[in-house]
């Protein structure tokens, strides 16, 4: 299929006045990094000197842009010229274009129902999964028993989806994830644990996308739930019956424990950690490696540190503990002077 | 099968005073979410109004339990309800029961002693290693050169153990774990590392419990040990020579660093770091994130914090560290008092 | 093959001043582990009973070494004889050997051009994937659509590399581990997030080593890129963009955030935080569980804490925390003391 830079500019609705609408465009890449045929966007002011510089054939450019130098690409001018380029990349730079195929050495069990449009060598698909149309489910993964999949969801190489697991439309998992594996739940009994057995299941809503070597572990009873267009990153761990808001985006290798329920349009740092049984308030944003321990119950508080409190409060304290040598040495500062002032009193009176 | 209240009743020891002993029960559920024919269970007072309100065929209660409304479901007696529950749960409601099967696309080497009640297909089970009656691994495993699995163990989809490494019986493990690879030993020489053969293996014991995408390292030499009856989450990772106790519960993302030996019957919260080479007691508790950077000598302690103390000797310091602005302003009211008496005196001597 | 004391000696270039060099080494073991045929060395001068005692035939011991009790096994000497241990280790003892073989249940596309040693059955080699010579891929892996692997790399099993990664020779990647999964980069529109495609890929240098269950995010543009001679832990997180300097490294579960460049001959203890869009100058130095968040412009310098500070300023500032209940009640007795002396003052007034 030939890509012409009439068909980007009509596609993304972006304002293209030159004479070259034939031009083929074949590559997207940075500007410092364009070469004849590619397409490439200026957005931040800081950068306008590589807008002269570029090899692109073609740049997308904010419409108010107007070239101090000459310029050797076209210009497409858009309102928000790296959303309009991510379009481009979306629609016709996807990777994950398959064939209608499931690859022979792929095994799928006779009682599953099976849309995908590609199933991978090496993925099995396990008694009564349901997997929607249009999903592309890589080699190397392993679908349950009873699990169901909408539509158009990407499931990458070596994922295992535990049985009875429900994924959206339109999800992404990446490599390596691991949805549906038990949660930690053990009863001591005489001083060892006995496992409870978690019958409940993991529900993963439309628009989600996960990270690479994620743990969500399924419910004991119920379900642990990620809620609609919420964004995992890589090597997150969420426990059974979390149940994670919509909209929310977790830095990677945030661990959230059992049973909490955090708010939609959250947002948290990498490496956070989020205690179990809480209730976290919508719309909280949490700084890398903040420890949460109680509920917060105030929406748009930013936190950080553990236990973690407001970010003002936070950088005080830091800076507070950093003072308390000062401290120490007006303390003693002002012990002799107190001692001086006595002994002066002594001699007074005397 | 079908199973019965009456048989229910026999199995847990529980007392059933009702006339449906022929009553057949098909799922297990939460109050909440119980349906015709499910079995349910009641022990948390705080929630007394659900069994009420539950469409549970059958619930256990406790001993004491005594109604104060009608109840629309047959009641189980029994001194710990939630016990009885889980008992019928892993009898049951067992997901991993499989026939005796190796699934044709498994590959055993020739020289491999496989006794497993399944193998998947997809999973590759390498020279000499020898595998235990009434196993069952998953799809996607590769078990190495040598590794030897005991009996009645699970191995969920795509975990990978390492050559010569050796797993107990009844143990179970979850997807994407790593058992074996190389203890992270450099040498520097000249400002580049010259990497230390790891020759050693992974030892884990009878009943332990492993998490998903787990990494456990094999030792130099000797062995990495997990011992009985050990419980760890996701996502946690155990350095080379590391020697974990019995009876020991890791929450997720835990890590441990290498040859440090950490005492039986010991709690780990989510996100601990436990410094390498370190000695910990018995019985040792801690906090979530905590960082461990000394030997534990007393057992029985609480730590938390990093670096970690008793928890009350933390909570001191938060609090404290939080409080030097309210000192440094004292300090300053302190500076001007003194200066006044000085003055005073100065001005009684004129 | 038959390996004897005299072509080790000779291998290593150690001094052996014994009648024995046709005695067979079978093993390499700790000296308190050693048997009769195997290898050790003794390196620790605490550990000098260990000589007197041990089982083993051969045992590399420093020049200097001179026994003060019999023996009972030949003396290897070598100026390291830790070193001289590990390259026998390396030469003889490698369990990496495989025979010239692309296993039957193994996919590779035709269009991959593929000259790997060994490539397990169930690791799936897609279109246009280049594998350079004496390359070992255990079973399992997934190699993505355009992906390049130098020469002499070992890829553990169910590793998956995506498409477009180039890894270079010989590096080591351990199981589990993925290469190139999409950076974590959205675009928030109206309260929900867009996904920004992620066209770039990763580049991994030559003599790289990356343990199990790692997660490195290709670039958004352009690459992530890890550096000559680094090795990384277990449970890494490299996210999009980042580039690691040469001969670091990076211990068990230290996470890096997008954009940053750390610098060359750095270290980094586990669970270290690292934000995004830093510059962390080379020869940097990081205990366990830093959090690093601004730029390190200074090379060579020791940092610990959240956030990251000097090593003695960081243990100052905790000791400081843990003394501010004494510097209150010192405070307190200031105060009275001043109240006191006010009183006198007043009583010699009047």
């Amino acid at each position: 299929m030939i890509l012409t830079l009439a068909q980007i500019a009509q596609e993304t609705q972006s304002k293209y006045i030159g004479e070259k609408g034939n031009l083929q465009i074949t590559a997207a890449s940075k500007l410092e990094e364009g070469k004849s045929g590619s397409l490439g966007f200026f957005a931040n002011p800081k950068y306008e000197h590589l807008i002269y510089e570029t090899q692109c054939s073609a740049v997308f450019v904010p419409l108010e842009f107007e070239a101090k130098q000459p310029v050797n690409c076209e210009l497409l001018y858009h309102t928000n010229p790296y959303f309009a380029f991510c379009m481009v990349l979306t629609n016709h730079f996807n990777p994950n274009i398959h064939n209608q195929e499931v690859e022979n050495q792929a095994y799928v069990h006779p009682t599953a129902v099976c849309k995908a449009s590609y199933i991978g060598h090496f993925s099995y698909i396990d008694e009564r999964a349901k997997i929607g149309a249009n999903c592309i489910i890589y080699p190397g993964c392993y679908i349950g028993k009873d699990a169901v999949i909408g539509e158009h969801t990407v499931i990458y190489p070596n994922v295992v989806i535990y049985s009875k697991c429900e994924i959206g439309s339109n999800v992404i998992i990446h490599a390596g994830t691991v949805i549906g594996s038990d949660g930690f739940g053990f009863a001591p009994v005489n001083g060892k644990y006995v496992k409870i057995p978690q019958i409940g299941n993991v529900i993963v809503e439309d628009w989600v996308e996960i990270g690479s070597n994620c743990s969500i572990d399924r419910a004991t009873m119920g379900s642990t739930v990620i809620k609609m267009g919420t964004k995992l990153d890589n090597l997150v761990q969420i426990a059974h019956n979390v149940e994670v808001g919509e909209h929310t985006v977790i830095a990677s290798q945030t661990g959230i424990a059992g049973s909490t329920k955090v708010g939609g349009y959250s947002q948290f740092g990498g490496q956070c950690g989020i205690g179990g049984h809480l209730v976290i308030a919508p719309h909280t944003s949490a700084g890398g490696q903040a420890g949460i321990t109680g509920n917060i119950t105030t929406p748009h508080q930013k936190l950080t540190g553990t236990p973690a409190t407001d970010v003002r409060e936070f950088l005080k304290s830091v800076a507070g503990s950093r003072k308390v040598p000062d401290l120490m040495r007006e303390i003693e500062g002002l012990k002799k002077e107190i001692h001086r002032i006595s002994e002066e009193i002594s001699s007074n009176k005397a």
